[in-house]
């Protein structure tokens, strides 16, 4: 094989109560990376699509190069690739953009050198594109977009991560508003200290979670998706954030949280059905302000990245 | 029925990392409570046995009559009864006496009411007991002694508790040391602050903790059974702590911590014939410098209280 297109998914972290420890994998949006073979062992980006011209072509400053350079001097593989990069998901949106860069390229040059590593393997070198793109080698975006599915980061160090059944009725809507949110921003208003009260009750709600979803229990689902240490921070950035969370209770969601950073917000809704409702509602309130929004509506993804033609 | 005589068990709360939110009863030890109907209504403490004399009879401050008070007062029914308790473990001791007592009382006359409330229903009623007991009503150790099993408190307010699975071949070696820990001491030392990176840490063990149960995944429960936030702190009042621990994991214990507030310690093992010898290790460590200890080798109680004769 001499050349592979790649997708690998957009991703919702922290999920309400797990910052930093939970994260999922949806089937749309995502990101398209194609790679192929070279005579010499150059790394070249020869095109970016979708990014308004906002991304690097420096292959060690690039989300997708950065995890293949770890990758192919851990191996000590000297070849040289061709990188087309086609972002079909919004930047800076909280979706895990970077991520499924990463993800996408580094799982393409394994495929193309015939899979020196398995999948899981791929995670340090991914996680080294999030250390790129928001200065933190986080594993919350790039574990489910590597993995698919809902995976709990349950250690840094050492590195410590799993994937959870997740009811096949659980959908899973994405508001993305065109608003501003630098990832960067987003975790240096973070406070270091969190009280004893909301420690205990957040860990209420993260067992409950994960719980509720192993045993298929939507109610115990819904009632774990709060957030007390987080969102009542995060949420001051995204302009509506209480109208859209209220809406997407209101028609039926079991809850909603801001998906990563920010500023997408993410509702949870047993059936397809309830989930575009549940979306419809929430892009009404931006709309209220004149924000305009994108609707993703999805199940849970459950193979992570994924060959095309 | 005029009399019932009725066993509910000692509990471990907090399981390594779940401060609060965990709790699991054990098939031995526990304490026994025989009630009698009386001709009138007066609530008398006739006998207690096993606690060289601690406890009150006041029934206003005992923790087996104040969870009747309150359960015959918010029913509204006016009968009197005769309280004999049988303390078959020891008081002040981490594994929940006081809860033991409470469920025990509380569950023997609503058997002999005809059960106007399920068990379920008995638990804000048992929570009294602890108040008294302890100065706050906490529910880890009241709802396992009540349910049986590995008990999750979601939430307090509401309150929000669920029993999830654990695995056939997990057993727990308690060892209760002859030293004294006053349970509101042990709160009091606790700091109201947690840094941001142990709260992820402690979240991330808390969702390992309860994926590796429901699923048999021993591994992933001994992996998750660290403690970042009250080990450290209340580690400290308990003499030859760390050497116990370190004893419990070199003879094969999955993992091992406080057990509620200490100052007994408990381990997970998979199989009887490890956790008996992980229990005989932890209580030679004791032996070294002279602390004289009682071990408990069980697996997870999954009924609660139990009628007796």
């Amino acid at each position: 094989m001499e050349s592979i297109k790649v997708f690998a998914p957009a991703t919702v972290a922290n999920v309400a109560c797990g910052f930093d420890i939970f994260g999922l994998a949806v089937d749309n949006p995502g990101d398209e990376v194609i790679v192929t073979k070279r005579q010499d062992d150059q790394i070249v980006i020869q095109q970016i699509t979708g990014d308004d011209g906002k991304l690097t072509f420096d292959i060690q400053k690039n989300t997708v190069t950065v995890p293949i350079l770890k990758y192919l001097s851990h191996l000590d593989i000297k070849h040289g690739f061709d990188i087309i990069l086609n972002k079909k998901m919004p930047l800076g949106s909280g979706l895990g953009s970077s991520s499924a860069s990463s993800v996408a390229g580094v799982f393409a040059v394994n495929q193309l050198l015939n899979k020196p590593l398995n999948t899981e393997e791929l995670l340090p070198f991914a996680m080294e594109g999030e250390r790129i793109a928001c200065g933190s080698a986080h594993a919350d975006n790039v574990a489910p977009a590597l993995l698919g599915g809902f995976v709990i980061i349950r250690s840094y160090s050492p590195l410590d991560f799993f994937k959870i059944n997740t009811p096949a009725d659980l959908y899973v809507s994405i508001v993305h508003p065109d608003v501003e949110v630098n990832t960067k921003d987003a975790r240096h208003i973070l406070k270091n200290e969190v009280s004893m009260n909301k420690t205990i009750s957040q860990m209420g709600n993260v067992a409950g979670m994960v719980a509720g979803l192993i045993s298929e229990n939507y109610d115990l689902i819904g009632r774990s998706m709060v957030d007390y240490i987080i969102e009542p921070i995060r949420s001051i950035l995204i302009p509506q954030f209480f109208e859209v969370q209220m809406a997407a209770k209101e028609n039926g969601a079991l809850g909603c949280s801001i998906s990563g950073a920010g500023p997408s917000i993410f509702a949870f809704s047993r059936g397809k059905e309830t989930a575009e409702k549940v979306g419809l509602a929430m892009q009404k309130e931006f709309t209220k302000v004149n924000i305009q929004s994108n609707l993703f509506v999805s199940s849970i993804n459950q193979s992570g990245p994924k060959i095309l033609d």
